[in-house]
């Protein structure tokens, strides 16, 4: 039975004053989940605009990342402006920013400032490496989250001095901070709902932080035995075989066949059927001892395949596996379109664009339902949102 | 004036029938928060319990990945054990669980029957392709998300034939789904709480989807222009130098020197004030053209220094770097020690262990109070859980 309670934080009230990627990113998935988000840029944008191709001016990505916002333009140095920005933050539920830590200090914006105005108000900052601390000042550049937090050291092929080790693709540590701020936001916002005498709070998030939380049990064995793990490229030192094959087109797939029922399967698969009766590869345990001989035999097949053909030949075989999809196969991919992960959405500045569905669905909201606008243009909402919902607040 | 009110989850009531790292992540998160989640384990434990290095038969990585969680044993073939559940159902607001599609309806406690139980449930399910699509019952392992999320494409260095894109080195895509889950479900508590007439709902996360929503404006860039975004490598296209090089003692420094000014500071840091003269790099547009030979210049410099002196030259120049952090690294740095983000805690199991800090932290609450307890053996609250908790609901 669907649930027909709508988005869960529908009439949560939150602030925006982010730019670029990790509070913009929080806010939105707080969008998606059907909070009111103000975003307040500079009047000439968020930078974050600037960023990738455009459509008549207007930034492609920005479509899905300030989608179901509200935008507003304040110059935060105007006396006037800081009182609109007040005005918002006295009926707001919880406020994101990504500024330098100080920067909102010097605008007189500051948690004891914003807490003035709303006692309530939950204030979730993100930063570098934090609000205090001996880093707190040096500059965050987009890849240190990665660097610093342990991630980068490992996303690298063993040994390999000729080719750094690649970035991750993608802005990881804002994102993983953005998500961390949200999430820390709303369970502040469980708090005090419904208690007449909770007071707002401050949460603080850092990106190098938000990246080491994902170290696993790193830490704790670096403490007890002093180990440092070294980067594993695409294999898996304790199971075999699995690895990243490459194929006739130039792309690659994923394999995982190491439990020894799998092991029979994809063996037979590549039409090596001897070696899936092979005494030296009868258990994991000897496969890892033999992964090399393995790796070899798996990849003089797949060399003689397409990407997608050889992955056919595997799932008919029921061996799990994967090629590495690029945008066009996520694109185009059934479940992803089954799913509506991968939607089409009319955007009135750029026309028919396509948008990766909400992370995640409640039951009785279709994903389609949760993308309600596209990402607006700067200050497209300066006139409802200081000629309407403040005027309804004095009401 | 910091906040009296502790952690802001305190009072809410998880129970989690996960295992491996997605739903046990994603209840670790609320645990930290303040939730109470009981673990529930079958007889002989979560198998994460098997993996990684032991002390006496301790997982030493569960000491952080179970930290602040009740652990009880169950059988759910068994319907005593059965009861025993529904009883915990009975008296938490959230569940969290990630066995395969199906299971949980198979063993007759699918969503259904779990809101006969308790109608007001928040469930939160993590799975590798979702709870439908055609993808459903396809076994989703670990790397999987990766691949066909997207990522796995874009980590690599571009046009290398010879070796596989390195997987990311940690479990991203079950830290995502986590992260979500736990984001869905605190919304759904907030919308619930205080409305009385508020039923349960259900919440699908799945590990494609959730590093999928990581691939910034490259779907609606491919839907316009059929661009397909390709690997980076260490570089970024748009901006130079930015790379990561190599250094005297085998580690990688990272660094953004890419504006007009901080390229400046960095030629004259490694010795080629001439270069920072020199009107072929004038711009960052004219420095991308002539990238190699710049990547070139600083390598040459790197090359001679090992990593932390390198870092140590171009911090006082203050140039944005940062070497890639191992665990060594990580663990001694004193940032993350003077923020508590590594703190030694007390593991009855193992001894004195370093664990993270919890990723967000809150005004009034120390990172050591978020530490409650670590990880604990499997059914070690099974009396605590099942004579205390549950006759207290009796009452």
């Amino acid at each position: 039975m669907p649930s027909p309670q709508g988005l869960p934080l529908a009439g949560l009230r939150i602030v925006e004053l982010g730019h670029y990627i990790a509070a913009p990113f929080a806010t939105r998935l707080l969008a998606d989940l059907g909070a009111e988000v103000i975003k307040v840029e500079p009047p000439e944008g968020d930078p974050v605009r600037g960023w990738g191709s455009t459509v008549e001016g207007h930034a492609v990505w920005f479509s899905v990342h300030g989608r179901n916002k509200l935008s507003v333009t304040l110059d935060l140095k105007k006396e006037a402006d800081k009182d609109r920005l007040r005005q918002l933050v006295r009926r707001a539920d919880g406020l994101v920013e990504n500024f330098r830590p100080g920067q909102l200090e010097r605008y007189g914006l500051g948690p004891d400032a914003l807490h003035a105005v709303n006692p309530r108000l939950i204030i979730a900052r993100i930063s570098g490496y934090g609000q205090d601390g001996p880093y707190r000042d040096k500059p965050a550049f987009g890849a240190i989250g990665e660097a610093m937090g342990g991630l980068r050291h490992l996303t690298a092929n063993p040994g390999q001095a000729d080719l750094p080790p690649p970035r991750c693709g993608v802005s990881i540590s804002d994102d993983l901070a953005g998500m961390y701020a949200a999430m820390g936001l709303v369970s502040a916002c469980w708090q005090v709902k419904g208690n007449p005498e909770a007071r707002g709070r401050v949460i603080d998030v850092d990106l190098v932080s938000s990246v080491f939380s994902l170290m696993e049990g790193m830490l704790p064995e670096y403490g007890l035995f002093g180990w440092v793990r070294q980067p594993q490229g695409a294999a898996i030192k304790t199971a075999a075989p699995t690895n990243t094959y490459p194929c006739a087109d130039g792309k690659w797939l994923c394999i995982a066949g190491n439990s020894d029922l799998i092991f029979r399967r994809l063996m037979a698969a590549i039409g090596r059927p001897e070696a899936a009766a092979d005494p030296r590869f009868a258990t994991n345990g000897l496969r890892c001892e033999h992964v090399a001989e393995l790796d070899a035999m798996i990849a003089d097949w797949t060399r003689t395949l397409p990407a997608a053909e050889a992955e056919a030949v595997l799932e008919r075989a029921e061996v799990p596996c994967s090629r590495l999809y690029d945008m066009r196969d996520c694109a185009e991919d059934p479940h992803f379109r089954a799913r509506d992960m991968v939607m089409p959405v009319e955007d009135p500045l750029l026309g028919r664009v396509l948008h990766p569905a909400a992370p995640f669905r409640f039951d009785g909201v279709a994903p389609r339902d949760m993308v309600r606008w596209t990402g607006p243009a700067a200050g497209a909402h300066n006139r409802h949102v200081f000629e309407e919902l403040l005027k309804e607040g004095e009401g």
